[in-house]
Parts: structure tokens; C-alpha cells; sequence
């Protein structure tokens, strides 16, 4: 079992600096793109077998040192009673927005163990084949918050910000019942075997300082402390977060997850001794030829360097027109370089 | 002549703080869109009359500080020689980005006073009109090179940064083209009587600060030395700030725009005692009740009034939605609360 990323959750020494990658399992690798061909997306995150078998697929092909579960951050909400489709052009799509009461009163807080059982029976058979940890996850209660008030992704996020303002209890209560839904699922993920969780926050990066800490932290806050007594590490992540990095310390996670919209450096010295930090290479510098890219790894790893633990990852998810090549590189020049 | 604005920009002491709203001229006044009824937008921009009337009627009715010329930051990029068309679902659209040298090569650096004469027409018009200062404005380098490169609006602007890392000579010649255009377009606008102008960086804030300092801000300072002569204060906005200030300040700009994705606070500490600010209230807030939205003014200004100068705006343009009733009191509210 190899727990160098697990131990850099804890900010315990190793003898390299681990790293995986937001979205490792996807559409840029051909192993991938071989399975999708048969299923939907969705069949596929709800099939065990194959859930399981593309989350193995990077760590076979590109060694990474940790597996994540295969999903998508909405299956819960669909759980929670949510129609959901997949368009091409436009994404996510709930065909009925939750903009008012009586919506609201129809959504359910899932059993995991039985809305959601092929999430727990898919980690199971990620516990028996891997020989790195499993990373479960679960989209933090303010960004499933907007797919489920705007209908699919937003540009200015109006309903959502509109709720928060002028609904401000029909907010809080569907704030409320996400996150009991995301604290259930969480805590079945890690019963069934996961070894740390994540927690996406894509969105919460569109809310100033002050309206994060109002409207988005608190129940991440929530989350994290009913998740504690459970013993695995919990990394949060913030798209956009270099604005919000003082208050995005005080969650309660262990492990910070960094875009690449701020220097590495300073996103250390924000986040200070007490908690490790996770990224931040942008994806897009996986375009670039190897000279440069790697010269772009070594400045992330010598600025990661100063946190209490570095878990190398990029800032955002690998993009689907990515070649391979150049992730294979990346995951060995980590270790290279980092090797003590 | 109300020269308050003019004052905050270069620090001198202010009665109370002026106040002007991007995109004040626009789609939520019943006023624009009854001129905008009979007009495509791109003729709306092109017709001195037309543009002058709707750029004075946020003074007329809201009574800011400042008026903006009403124009949009992809004109210049139209007179470089790039077809240009607004679609209703994808926002502005060029139907040939540039991805080659050959491409490059037929872009011409535009005479503002012969292509783009309606601009300096349009300013004359409104100096001779107005009692406050008239700001001038260009989209930054690098925003304007991700709509040539991209052919329009984009996600993750993988074309814009597969150019900078893969193809760094062709990206140079196409800023290079892309600074001369803009330098020549804001010399021409102050000469014909704007008293200000607004550098927009709408999408740079997509950069991490490495490749900010490589990719963006050298054009920028290019731009802002060579209309230092010219005697009037340049405002540099980038959205998405919070990363880069540090940055953003050593452009030469007197006047940093600051997005809401940063606290004010925060983000005048990190811009120092040497620039003004102008910002930067969540456009979001003006959906909040008049009580919210007061308490949401008041801790903008409180924090605003640490810097050298500030200029109370949005952080980001002002939206379609968004209740004109509310805009006023923003306005009025800015005004009583500030004042000294």
C-alpha cells in the first residue's frame, strides 16, 4: 500500500510529494473513451463495474498515487429527486429549477445505502484492486446549491444570488437539506472504504468575502464537523479561491485545495502551518513542450514546498483535449523531482 | 463642472465619493433599450448621436460622477480587419479567428482618426454636453486577443494559451499589433476630449500570475507609458483580480479597478498607498432589499476610504435585470453615506 498521499493529508514526512488529478478519469484518455462508448455518462457513474474500472485506469496508465471514485457531483441531487439530463451544448440540466417552496418540500434527503448504493458497492471494488488510497467526493452544499436554483451551469449565478437575498429562509433551508444529503453521503462513502474525501466548491469562487462566509462556509463547516469523528482526511476546494482563502482555512478540512489563479507561494503563506495544501498547476500548461512544462512543476512544487504537506494536483480538471503524453510526464516529473 | 471623480482618481480630497457604474449605459434602463429598439448594437455604437444620447442619460437619470462612452471593446478589434457579429445565444462572434501567421499578417493597426472616426465624433459631442468628466475606455491586450484567437466568448481558452505556450512568436506579433492598435485608439479618444480613460482586462484573470507578468501586463504597461505624456488618469480593471494585484499595481494605471471576488479591505492593503481604487460591490447586490444593499454601501465605502482615492463601482458591469430604482439609490446612498 502506497500512503504517501495520505501522509501528506496529514502533514507527515515523505519521501516525495504525491499527486493525482482532478478528473484523471476522463474523456482525454483513450481507455476512457473505449468504455463511454458503450454507456451514458450517467449509466456508467451508476454501474459499479465500470465506475470502478475507469477510476483504476489512471493509476494504472499514469501511476498517480491516488484513486478517485468515478462519479459526478450531481448524482446525489438527482437522488434527492431532481430530473437530470446531460446535453451536449449546454451540460447539466435539471429541467425543474428549485425557485420556490412547494419545490423545495418534494426533494428528499437519499439514503446513500439505498438511493445510492452503487456509489458504496462501486468503492468496494476500488478497495479490493487498489494498492494506492481512494479519494471519495461530493460537491460542497452551495455549488450543488446553483445547479439545483439555476437549472445547469450560470454566468452571474441571478437566481441563486436572488434566493440568498431576497429568500433568505427558503435558502437556508434548502442549504440546510443539501447538507444533510452531502453529509450522509459523505460519511457512507468513507463506511464503505474511502480513505479521505473532497469536497468541490466549483462555484463559491462567485461570492465575495463576506457573502462566502454568510452563505457558503457555514455548511461546509457543517459537513466537515459531522465528518470528523470519521478518521480520513477531507480536502476542500475552491474554484476561484484566492479571495477567499482566510476564510476558506476555518472549514475544518485538513487539506486545502488551490486553483491556479493565485501564485502557489502566496496561497501557502495564506493558508499558514496548520493545514496542507493541494494543486495548482493550471490544465492548460499541460499544453505546453515538456521544457516548460516542466520548469511550471518544479516552481509549483518548490512554493508547495513551504506547506505543512503538498499533494500536487492541477488547479482545475485535466481538459478533455489533453494528450495523454503529457500527463504521464507530469505525474513522473512530480516524483522525480521531488524525490528526497 | 463636477470634477470629484477626477480628484479621487489622483488622490486629491473629495467632498464624498464619486460613484459611476460599468455598463451604466445599458440593456436595464427603459430609456436605453427605447433607443436600442430601433438600432442593431453595432450601429448604435457607430452613430456619434445615438451613442451620445445614451451615454448621457445614466447622468441624467442616476446622477454619477462619470460618464463612459458608449462603445464596446471589440470595435477596434473589427477596424484590425475581423468580420465581426453579435448572436443572441453566443455574444459576439468572429467567424474567423486568428490561429496563423497568414491570419496575422492581414490584421492592420487601425488610424482611429479615419476607421474609427465616430469615436472621436461621439466624444465631442459629449464633452460639449456634459458637467462631469467623460472616461474614454479599450479592452486590454490580452482580453482582446482571447476573442481574435478563441472567435469569441470561451470556457477555458485553450486556443488563447495553446498560442502563448506553443506558438510564443506569434502571440508576441499578434499583442504587438494588438498594443498599437489600442496606444493609437485611447491617444485618440483623450485628444478628442476624454478626460480619463478605462483599460477593461475582462478575461486575464483566467492567467496565474506567472503567466499574467509574461503574457498580459508587458502590453499593458506598453500602452499605459506611451499615453503617460497625455495628462489624463488611466484605470486599469482586471476581473479577477484577487491573484494578481500585486501585479496589476506596477502597470502604471493612478487607478486600480478592483472586482467583488476580493475584500476591499484586502484588496488596499495589497494595492499600497501610491494607487487609487474604484470598486467593487457584488452586481448581485443590487437585487438585495434597500436595507441589505445600504449596509453592503457602507462597508465598501468604509473600506474604500483607506486608499489613496477611491471611486465607488461595481465590480463588474451592472446587469440587464437589475432594477433601475435600485441603481439610483445606490447612487444617492454612495453620495450621503461618503459625505464629509
Amino acid at each position: 500500500m502506497n500512503d504517501t498521499f495520505l501522509k501528506a493529508c496529514r502533514g507527515e514526512a515523505v519521501d516525495y510529494t504525491p499527486v493525482w488529478i482532478m478528473r484523471q478519469a476522463g474523456r482525454y484518455m483513450p481507455e476512457y473513451r473505449a468504455v463511454r462508448g458503450d454507456v451514458d455518462f450517467l449509466t456508467l457513474c451508476k454501474t459499479p463495474e465500470l465506475a470502478a474500472k475507469v477510476s483504476l485506469q489512471p493509476v494504472d496508465i499514469l501511476g498517480v498515487d491516488a484513486a478517485i471514485l468515478f462519479s459526478d457531483i450531481l448524482i446525489p441531487v438527482e437522488a434527492m429527486g431532481m430530473g437530470l439530463h446531460f446535453s451536449e451544448s449546454k451540460g447539466p440540466v435539471f429541467s425543474e429549477p428549485i425557485r420556490s417552496r412547494a419545490q423545495f418540500e418534494k426533494l428528499i434527503v437519499p439514503v446513500p445505502e439505498d438511493e445510492l448504493s452503487f456509489v458504496g458497492e462501486t468503492i468496494k471494488i476500488l478497495r479490493r484492486e487498489l494498492k494506492v488510497p481512494l479519494i471519495g467526493f461530493s460537491g460542497a452544499p452551495f455549488t450543488l446549491a446553483t445547479y439545483m436554483i439555476e437549472g445547469g451551469g450560470s454566468k452571474n449565478f441571478l437566481y441563486t444570488k436572488k434566493m440568498m437575498y431576497q429568500n433568505g429562509a427558503l435558502y437556508k433551508h434548502l442549504m440546510e437539506k443539501i447538507t444533510d444529503t452531502v453529509t450522509a453521503y459523505l460519511r457512507a462513502q468513507i463506511r464503505a472504504g474511502a480513505q479521505c474525501v473532497q469536497i468541490f466548491d466549483t462555484w463559491a469562487g462567485v461570492l465575495g468575502p463576506e457573502d462566502f462566509k454568510a452563505y457558503a462556509l457555514p455548511y461546509v463547516k457543517t459537513v466537515i464537523a459531522a465528518l470528523q469523528g470519521e478518521g480520513v482526511p477531507i480536502i476542500y476546494f475552491v474554484n476561484g479561491c484566492a479571495g477567499l482563502l482566510k476564510e476558506i482555512k476555518t472549514s475544518g478540512a485538513q487539506v486545502i485545495g488551490v486553483d491556479w489563479k493565485i501564485d502557489m507561494a502566496e496561497a501557502v503563506r495564506k493558508v499558514g502551518k496548520d493545514y496542507s495544501v493541494q494543486g495548482n498547476l493550471d490544465p492548460c500548461a499541460l499544453f505546453m513542450g515538456q521544457k516548460g512544462l516542466a520548469k511550471k512543476i518544479q516552481s509549483v512544487l518548490k512554493k508547495g514546498a513551504k506547506a505543512k504537506g503538498h499533494i500536487f494536483n492541477l488547479g482545475h480538471g485535466v481538459l478533455p483535449e489533453t494528450p495523454v503524453e503529457n500527463v504521464k510526464f507530469l505525474v513522473d516529473k512530480v516524483h522525480e523531482l521531488s524525490r528526497r
